[in-house]
């Protein structure tokens, strides 16, 4: 934060000295991406001219006042894309191999051969077709699996997917899918996109990844879906309430592979969520276009295509 | 088997049945490739002309008997290849993402986020430069790995590998390497190639990968460099005691994964490996050379470069 330090006041705040410190700011990096101290200190933000949030996902932060204002919001873009696709990857290659099942087997002592499965030849959806979306599709397509994007709009020939179809008529498209990833932007159209209507269409046996946001899936609903054994399993990095409660049901069920939404966040995370905020603080104070403007509109950051 | 009894008179045969059935046959297929029957059976081996396995590695068969007869040996070489690269790849993402660790939490349905490592920029050493180890190669490379590989020749250029360096020097080569993966055949030149000198010899830090055999390793000496912190991971598939056995200290250690000798045997793996021993059946009936002829002075295949 040196260089911000050289050319600004900068206040640190926790969410109890939010308000105070926001009276008089020009810009805010909402540095704890998942706080939700923002909407209530917002009657403060009396010069507020640019927000910059921490993440990729924006939805923390897409409350009506910020929203429907004219201050402008950036995002994170960029930095999580290669860590989450490999995290993805692992998953699905966890599955296949059953890597879960030999650590329990470990802890028993006890040698089991099982047959394994290849990855390469199966299939996967991706859901969401932003920067992560494709360096998730990129890399599962380098192990020669087959690959297609579900996003906005639907389109051929798209450069990362070949095919995207629409979001909207998911259930159109999952039925011969061996693994769905979520990573879409959470918004009011995303919001419980997977729930039970959405995993009935799914093949199945078939497997789901959520690297996105919790929201995107009626937990309830894939609960209910796995226990059927309709899905064969899921690897859950994000939650509809996180730190996941010690009581949900998804804990113990050996089919769920469960992480504390730590996908993108690699070491040196932060210094380059740091740095992302920096670039863009020169380019605010030069006058130059900011990288990674929302459409709040949208609520993301619209592609270039 | 259907188009080889037709062809020919086939004995199936346990391990008690060996001599009785291997008395006048003339060719034998080793299914169980870990049986250990064929040395005492062999003084029944009279017109014995070929001896196919249903394996990559062939030392099981090595005894010098076997060797130094004229007997022709032939492997399974391509079965596993394209599994065991997957197998790999996914375990070297489960080190980087801390898949064990995460599983270990949600046993205690415990929330804690960590950070990760990235894959892509970290250096993996390949020891065994048959199929199986170039396949691996391909897949740790298509993520951005570096990948070099080692094995009898030293030289520069090699088309999966790029820089191989020599098994015999290994020592002078795995200073730098974020992970050693062990996939050589098992000769008397390469057992026990992985003891004290060579963990030593890794980079502080760095994680070990056994897919090959387990006699490569000197496992007490592994249990040493593991517990000391020197070596962060091991990830075995094989092991020098096969079911390994309930008292192995490595079952406990938390920064060892275990698997049961399984890592190429995906769905299917039984008929294609039937398959490959149809094909060179149909062969010797006609008298056209056999696919995979094992060098029996090397202990494998020889690479046809």
């Amino acid at each position: 934060m040196e260089p911000i330090e050289r050319a600004a006041t900068v206040r640190y705040a926790a969410a109890a000295d939010l308000p105070d410190a926001l009276r008089g700011a020009d810009a805010l990096f909402v540095y704890d991406f998942l706080s939700r101290a923002l909407p209530s200190a917002w009657p403060a933000a009396d010069t507020l001219g640019w927000v910059h949030i921490a993440s990729a996902g924006v939805d923390p932060v897409m409350f009506p006042e910020l929203r429907d204002s004219d201050v402008v919001l950036t995002n994170s873009r960029g930095v999580f894309d290669a860590a989450i696709a490999e995290y993805v990857l692992g998953l699905v290659i966890a599955f296949a191999k059953d890597f879960a099942g030999s650590l329990r087997l470990q802890q028993q002592r006890t040698w089991r051969h099982r047959e394994t499965e290849r990855v390469a030849g199966t299939s996967a959806l991706v859901v969401g077709t932003g920067p992560i979306g494709r360096a998730v599709a990129r890399l599962l397509r380098a192990v020669g699996m087959s690959v297609a994007g579900a996003g906005r709009r639907a389109r051929r020939d798209d450069p990362d997917f070949g095919t995207v179809v629409s979001s909207a008529e998911l259930t159109d498209h999952v039925a011969d899918v061996d693994v769905v990833v979520a990573v879409a932007p959470l918004t009011e159209q995303t919001k419980g996109m997977f729930d039970a209507r959405a995993f009935a269409a799914m093949k199945p046996g078939s497997r789901f990844v959520n690297v996105g946001r919790g929201e995107l899936m009626v937990t309830d609903d894939l609960v209910s879906a796995l226990r059927s054994g309709h899905l064969s399993a899921a690897a859950l990095d994000v939650f509809e309430q996180e730190p996941l409660p010690p009581e949900s049901p998804l804990w113990t069920m050996e089919n769920v592979l469960i992480s504390a939404h730590m996908s993108g966040d690699v070491v040196g995370w932060r210094d380059a969520l740091v740095e992302v905020f920096a670039d863009n603080f020169a380019r605010w104070c030069e006058g130059r276009p900011l990288r990674n403007v929302v459409d709040k509109r949208l609520g993301y950051v619209p592609s270039m295509s």
